[in-house]
């Protein structure tokens, strides 16, 4: 999918939000572990739900990985069944991933070619031959880690003058257009989204924290969205995991459409109006 | 395996070998591919051949996910097989993962729990509370990127003064012991291994550059080692695809032989008599 196509979706649905996947086998309804597939059963009773609202799904690799190759095999089957029956949903593989040129082009092949994810997350650390393997596939995404939103991104991030964080998302715009790269910044620091705004300003946003690590949603926009919006929202826990019960699609649903309005209303009052 | 177990089995053989199972469908032997799971039975033949003569094996994540879930199956074969075979050498999950808590935890599981990894490379850029959750498992190892053996290294490992590779370097050793805790520096810039070594002295280094990467043994040895040798220097490409017949499992063997050797005359050379 491409920045237009993206811009479309958001115009479309009036929202901005990124529903992320993190599925963990110990937190899904109890009903569901009697499945022959219990993660993808979850996904895709909460994609069913929540697509309406939803412009991007952001499997976290980690919870899938952590019940080893059939917690791929659901990973797999969970990207499928978004491209199948929604193709017009934007879907990142939440893998901060990044190592030597020929080990960064092996899990671009992994997440584009054998998977048909629209984007992968990135770690900054190993500099621009562990990220550029991952760029020049048509209308695929890299997401770079720039300020992040737990608490340890202040060990680091903020070394040097001008600070790391703020390197990397200057230095990036070298190696790769808006279109076909985002930043990941953090809710949990939201105003600094306006200098991460400044610093670039037609990319797209990534932004996790809001929800179960405290980021307020108001603020992101205030301080993040430009002219296309640019800014994807993500929210986890506080959709997926809201209700426990038989119901918990249903409740996601509800949660969705919450955060949905809630951004219609921040389209209406902070994007330029054509 | 504990530190003193490492450092029994570098005396015992006399080598401080790390052989990095970057195993490639695309590069491993033509014979190979009719097999049921020719990823498994490539690493199968590589480690019968090298077991005598090295340390460590270190499979590259990349490499097992770009073939999907059958490559995770083959990854948990081959960490099984090792396990179960040559109990004495320790593996190294070549992952470079790092995230929020709850989903280094999660990836924590994947490496130490469901299979029986000894130790996992993470990347340092979202800072404690994403390393730590690896930590605390008896016996298991955080290997942390420090300053690593690529060109893009230069982008962002030297911001800061000191630099950012230092700073990580220095504050990790808050976190965990020597115990638990190695790092990653690359062979290509063998000298500033003297640097690293007095930030770090009694931590293993795990070291890849050499070989395919032009870093010297030589110099990594006389840069890095300590007294209980602290180094893990790992070969890939140099030793799994030093021959490309029927005969790769024995080349490789003869490969990790001559570095075995010119390892036990850098140890008689530079470890401190006892």
């Amino acid at each position: 999918m491409n920045r237009e196509q993206l811009f479309e979706q958001i115009k479309k649905k009036n929202s901005f939000l990124c529903v992320g996947l993190d599925t963990d086998i110990d937190k899904i309804p109890e009903f569901l572990k009697a499945k022959d597939d219990p993660l993808f059963e979850f996904n895709k009773q909460i994609i069913d739900a929540t697509a309406k609202f939803t412009i991007a799904y952001k499997p976290n690799l980690a919870f899938y990985e952590s019940v080893g190759a059939k917690g791929l095999l659901a990973l797999e089957k969970t990207a499928s069944y978004i491209r199948s029956n929604y193709p017009d949903i934007f879907i990142i593989a939440d893998a901060k991933r990044g190592d030597i040129g020929n080990t960064s082009k092996m899990y671009a092949k992994a997440f584009f070619e054998n998977m048909d994810f629209d984007a992968v997350t990135v770690a900054p650390y190993m500099g621009e031959d562990s990220v550029t393997p991952f760029l020049g596939y048509k209308d695929k995404w890299v997401i770079l880690l720039g300020l992040t939103s737990n608490i340890g991104a202040d060990d680091f991030q903020f070394v040097g003058t001008p600070p790391l964080y703020s390197q990397v998302i200057k230095k990036a715009q070298f190696w790769a257009s808006p279109d076909e790269l985002m930043f990941v910044a953090g809710a949990t620091r939201a105003t600094m989204l306006k200098e991460i705004r400044t610093l670039a300003p037609d990319n797209f946003i990534l932004v996790p924290g809001v929800g179960a690590q405290g980021g307020s949603l108001a603020e992101v926009a205030r301080y993040g969205m430009n002219a296309t919006c640019g800014l994807l929202v993500n929210l986890s826990r506080a959709i997926i995991y809201a209700d426990s019960t038989e119901n918990f699609a249903e409740v996601a649903m509800i949660k969705a459409q919450e955060t949905q309005k809630e951004m219609q209303q921040l389209l209406e009052d902070l994007l330029p109006k054509v």
